[in-house]
């Protein structure tokens, strides 16, 4: 492997090695490079420890010729990344009055008071090229060792992210050229990964041709196909052929083409209609909502939510006649049906989503075990309910439930262009 | 550090390096392994590349007695895990009766047809002891090599969480030793990592007895204590000094002294009351009410949420005057106070909460800047709102909204406590 392995990532924190957060950043990171036509090769993740950091910046090294590494630059004792930076790059700490000064302008713009240990994050490595960092106080650095190029970044999220997009990725860009990757994403829905892998039929001569991956997900399976060569067009006509080959047995099930979540899909095309949509969630409890929200733009077609989780929020806000509770429970499909009917008439929109269901881990039975969902969409075509079942803990429940909604409602965008 | 190092994780996917997925599954079991005195030293993340996925074994294994491997093990051909797993323990698959019929009973028990790629998860290497997968169709493998223990899961969530709980960790209980790691966690809201620094002061004495980590996230900064030892109670006995030298100068914002979110907190101290909550959101657009209702058990305090992104929404659900919408904007003080106090009203809750805000990208001005937002907290001692400014994107703005909202009520029920 060794030989292959151009771009690593390096992430430092003992958060990281103690399950407090995930590493959302080089997932981040990762995708960056691949949009770019790079490819991480490796990540390694050290916590905030001297020894562990210097090995793991030697290791990579050898391996790789950029190397980009994020946190342990924050304010606090236990971010030793600079002691680290400082040993294994033999240099020493100065104060830089362009970095305090910055860092002066910062707490004055939130208003709040600025602590002295603020102040410690001017002193950088002497060697360093600085980053300059407008969204926080750290500064990020970038220095060479032994032919690599190592770039470190703050861990906080959009400090980290501000920095890849201004310094990181155009000085990449810059410097080394990128491999000529391209990629073709089919994002499905609604179809199991072993039903796809059947269905798209014999892979060899696609294989032949380019790299496929699933990649599996809440949203559904999303296939990415990808491809590379030094002839640019070439390169796009192959993934082009390879992409209509995968795309012909499975496309009922492919809601883009590119990479997106549905609910992005769903926002754009309801907004293209001049649709608007209106959802209430029993077991979901506002995750419905928080999707279609996330899209920048959403307020164009989403009207309102209702979490009506009270079996009383569902008859006064709704409508859903308490006799129908009383008959079927409020998970089942006339109660779903009779919620999404209701919000689409409380806020007179064009679609009606409903969620009811048993997120668990307590509340299931036989009849209606953990896992069981009924989603509902209305509209002036009609009302239709799916029921489904899931295997999975409360939070992925609430993602799948989520999303089988979404895909009924997608399911009726559709059926709406045929007729 | 190679010395020191005993537990590894090696994470295994092409979407883990391309950025199709954060490493959600290594945050996870390192969790797990604290919570049980153990640590993890090291996490690796190589892609489905035979190469790759066997260097990254023999190098943990070098390093480490214990490797938790996870991923490569589905349906699809992109799974090379267990190719790799018989060249490097040098042994060959053959099909297991047992595991197979498990799956053909997993797939009659969700009603869904079996497809023959599943078929060919029943196909495990000859040396290993099997982990049986009762959440899907991989099981796991034991396998051993130099006096190392290697464990391989799946890379599904909720089977690899149930194979950790059911198989792993009581195993390696068995076998290894866990250090004699105690944890203590003091839960912050409202107060920069900087500050929070500053305040406690001295760190010399505290680092002497323990090992302290500040973790920041969207909930606040959460400070872990860790002490380790062998005799236990002399042990337990310095991390209770160091807590409460940690603790003197910041108890005010200190929520919980153990890991858990603010939102377990307010469902389990509203539970506790009998009193009842509702919620009205504009920028947050449900990941409040989402917050609240992940916490089992939240539909005892929990009654309602209302979604309200229009300001037809807000007019018809929550008696929002037009005139105080057109007088001061959606996004102000007036309205946010008026959201809080219709949406306690509609509900008949003891607490009613709202957020109205600017989450971005676009819609902010030079007095209403993307970040800005208001939230109150309506009660029968009174009503009172907050203006924050926060810098980042629309989801990380979301999420520091909501936790402001949260941090809003928790002082609210304080005040209660007061009187």
């Amino acid at each position: 492997m060794s030989e292959h392995t151009q771009i690593e990532i390096i992430s430092i924190g003992d958060e990281l090695l103690t399950g407090h957060i995930a590493n959302t950043n080089a997932a981040w990171m990762a995708d960056q490079l691949l949009r770019r036509g790079f490819r991480a090769d490796r990540i390694t993740t050290v916590g905030d420890d001297n020894g562990a950091i210097v090995e793991a910046l030697a290791a990579a090294g050898r391996r790789a010729k950029t190397i980009l590494i994020t946190g342990g630059l924050g304010p606090t004792h236990d971010d030793v990344t600079r002691t680290a930076v400082c040993q294994f790059f033999e240099t020493l700490l100065i104060l830089d009055e362009d970095v305090l000064s910055a860092i002066h302008h910062l707490f004055s713009k939130r208003g709040i008071p600025m602590s002295h240990v603020n102040r410690d994050q001017a002193l950088v490595p002497r060697k360093a090229r600085l980053m300059p960092n407008d969204r926080g106080t750290a500064p990020g650095y970038i220095l060479n060792n032994g032919g690599a190029t190592f770039y470190f970044m703050p861990g906080v999220p959009h400090e980290m992210r501000r920095m890849m997009e201004e310094y990181v990725l155009p000085n990449m860009q810059g410097s080394m050229a990128s491999r000529s990757v391209q990629n073709h994403y089919l994002c499905t829905i609604g179809i199991a990964e072993s039903t796809l892998y059947e269905k798209i039929g014999n892979f060899e001569d696609i294989k032949r041709m380019v790299r496929v991956a699933f990649l599996p997900g809440f949203s559904g399976v999303k296939i990415r196909i990808s491809a590379d060569g030094d002839d640019r067009e070439e390169t796009a006509r192959r993934l082009a052929e390879a992409a209509a080959r995968v795309r012909q047995n499975i496309q009922p099930f492919i809601y883009a083409e590119e990479d997106i979540p549905l609910e992005q899909l769903l926002v754009s095309e309801l907004t293209a209609r001049g649709r608007t949509v209106a959802v209430a969630e029993s077991c979901t409890g506002g995750l419905l909502a928080h999707k279609f929200t996330n899209i920048p733009g959403s307020s164009k077609c989403f009207e309102r939510g209702v979490v009506s989780y009270s079996n009383k929020a569902k008859m006064e806000l709704l409508s859903v006649p308490e006799p129908l509770i009383a008959a079927n429970g409020a998970v089942s499909e006339a109660v779903v049906l009779a919620m999404a009917a209701g919000v689409r008439s409380l806020a007179a929109t064009d679609y009606g989503m409903a969620t009811t269901g048993i997120a668990g881990p307590d509340g299931g039975t036989a009849e209606k075990p953990v896992g069981l969902v009924y989603v509902a969409v209305a509209s002036e075509q009609g009302i239709g309910a799916r029921r489904h079942t899931f295997i999975g803990d409360r939070v992925s429940n609430k993602e799948r439930f989520a999303y089988a909604a979404l895909n009924l409602l997608w399911q009726h965008l559709r059926e709406a262009d045929k007729t």
